[in-house]
């Protein structure tokens, strides 16, 4: 294991410190748990909104914290959902009155754990909805999941709701609006190599120098199979024409597309992914609206990509462009 | 090579694809010309700013493209130097009158190439000037470098001197501001892993699998030494030390502070040295005013990271909390 950390059973404390570091404008820790807040939480008069689950994704989730995107984050350790007790300190912290929003990724512990906090909430008396998001159309049932699997597209929908409740809209609204995206949202990922635990300290999967999984998690779940490595058009095409299958895209709907890195993967070859997904939108005759190409979700060192494409009407289009101002991502 | 690409000769030709796909609000590409410009170039009544090099250091520098920072970019081959004519069609495209400022990072290929269109355009009665980056303190001398290494520390050169120019500087104090950062600023790197050149097909170096080399360089030039890998705090430990002897910061006065991953090493790792960093700093009464954590000046995926220190003044932290707006960096 060759890693940048000091003693593996502390990297999320380490990585918390060097996040509040970072990010003080924007952020601040809650003493004695791993949550992160806005800095000025809560924020009377919107909806609060909180997402998290295990660490290992940076910038999610707590790179989303700011205006117009998420009001906390729940860090668990690495791929580890966190505690109930956790996420009810994010959920009293954040509570400005209006209400909460939990948005969670779809995996078994996370829903698990959120649900029991939303419990502990809704007995002090707060308001607290959730909604699950599971856009990964590779495979339904997973390691970790019943149904689908929630990947890249959350980022979407911490933006979009995040610019909804930043307007004042209601606990309802919000979630209704984050609900939409959820309906329009698939993503669709890869991996070239494994990604090691730093508490196991090996990797939990191999595959051979010249062989991807097409389909992976992003804690290395299977996907759908492995294949030797073939070019960048060829597999770019198995992701999107997979996604279009389950949600089909008309000529002249407009979608924002984001190809997201896992981390290992260089920005210049997730450019060279996002040409020939935008060729193929070009020739459905699909509009791209807006396109976003970085590292959203990632999955410790793993090498590899996802593909997301959300399909857009005026209002997500209205609130996706809407101001945001967080660690990992600002819109003006 | 497990590459997500096409065919290795042409991962420029479809990188500069998917970027200006992906960037279109702020960025077009010359015809005929690996040249990325402003998308309004040329800016009347401001000086234009052109930066440059081998590629495979993405975001650098088309992702630097955008109001308050670069006007153009040239991109030469992975880790090869542009050629003169195609930097003299960057400066003749972003040329608004008040002439060009090239920003260069100090690579003998670099200066030779960007210089002579330099000549190329003094003939066709452009004014341009030009400016040396070499923050890199590990090393005098190297593989392509005689004196000191530009990395990432460039840019803050391109942050500031690109919001000296928005405020409608002339050339000269432009000019005169890009050399105040670079005097003011220090980087020191390190890598965890080789990379793989595309058009090489396999590493040009190798790491044993528990052995980092300190101060190597952003396309795998030589550092100080190789070592054992040992902690994060360790390694980074080494390089702020070096880089403060080198660049003594007396205590109260302030730093802004680059963790720059190289790729390969996930945003987990890079909070993690900077928590190192910042607690280096508190510890010598220097003030950190601005962090920034991710991936600014890459090496194609090799695994490793560097830190930057750059000492602020009243006028460089006006600069450089102006706002920028560009693909890979925003600044409200």
């Amino acid at each position: 294991m060759k890693k940048l950390i000091n003693n593996p059973n502390n990297v999320l404390e380490d990585m918390l410190k060097g996040i509040v570091y970072a990010h003080k404008e924007h952020l601040r820790k809650i003493d004695g748990f791993d949550v992160l807040v806005r800095k000025n939480s809560p924020v009377e008069g919107k909806v609060a909104l909180v997402s998290g689950g295990g660490s290992g994704h940076e910038p999610a989730h707590g790179g989303y914290i700011g205006e117009g995107m998420l009001d906390g984050a729940v860090c668990g350790s690495v791929f580890t959902s966190p505690t109930p007790d956790q996420v009810f300190e994010g959920i009293k912290a954040v509570d400005g009155g209006d209400g909460v929003l939990l948005i969670i990724k779809n995996y078994s512990g996370d829903i698990m754990n959120f649900e029991m906090a939303k419990d502990m909430a809704d007995m002090e008396g707060i308001k607290v909805e959730a909604v699950v998001v599971n856009d990964d159309v590779a495979v339904e049932d997973s390691l970790y999941t019943a149904g689908r699997r929630g990947i890249a597209g959350t980022v979407f929908v911490h933006k979009i709701a995040g610019a909804k409740a930043e307007k004042g809209a209601s606990l309802e609204e919000v979630k209704k609006t984050a609900e939409k995206v959820i309906k329009n949202v698939r993503s669709m990922g890869m991996a070239l190599t494994s990604c090691i635990v730093p508490e196991a300290g090996k990797a939990n999967f191999t595959l051979a120098e010249d062989e991807v999984e097409i389909g992976m998690g992003i804690h290395g779940e299977p996907g759908t199979h492995r294949e030797k490595i073939s070019t960048a058009d060829e597999i770019t095409e198995q992701l999107v024409n997979r996604i279009l299958e389950d949600m089909p895209v008309a000529k002249n709907e407009e979608v924002a597309v984001m190809i997201n890195g896992l981390s290992g993967t260089p920005l210049m070859e997730l450019y060279i992914i996002n040409k020939k997904v935008q060729e193929m939108l070009e020739e459905r005759g699909i509009k791209s609206y807006k396109t976003f190409v970085g590292e959203f979700m990632t999955s410790l060192e793993m090498a590899g990509c996802s593909v997301t494409l959300l399909k857009l009407d005026e209002e997500l289009k209205e609130l996706l462009d809407a101001k945001a101002d967080t660690p990992a991502l600002k819109v003006f």
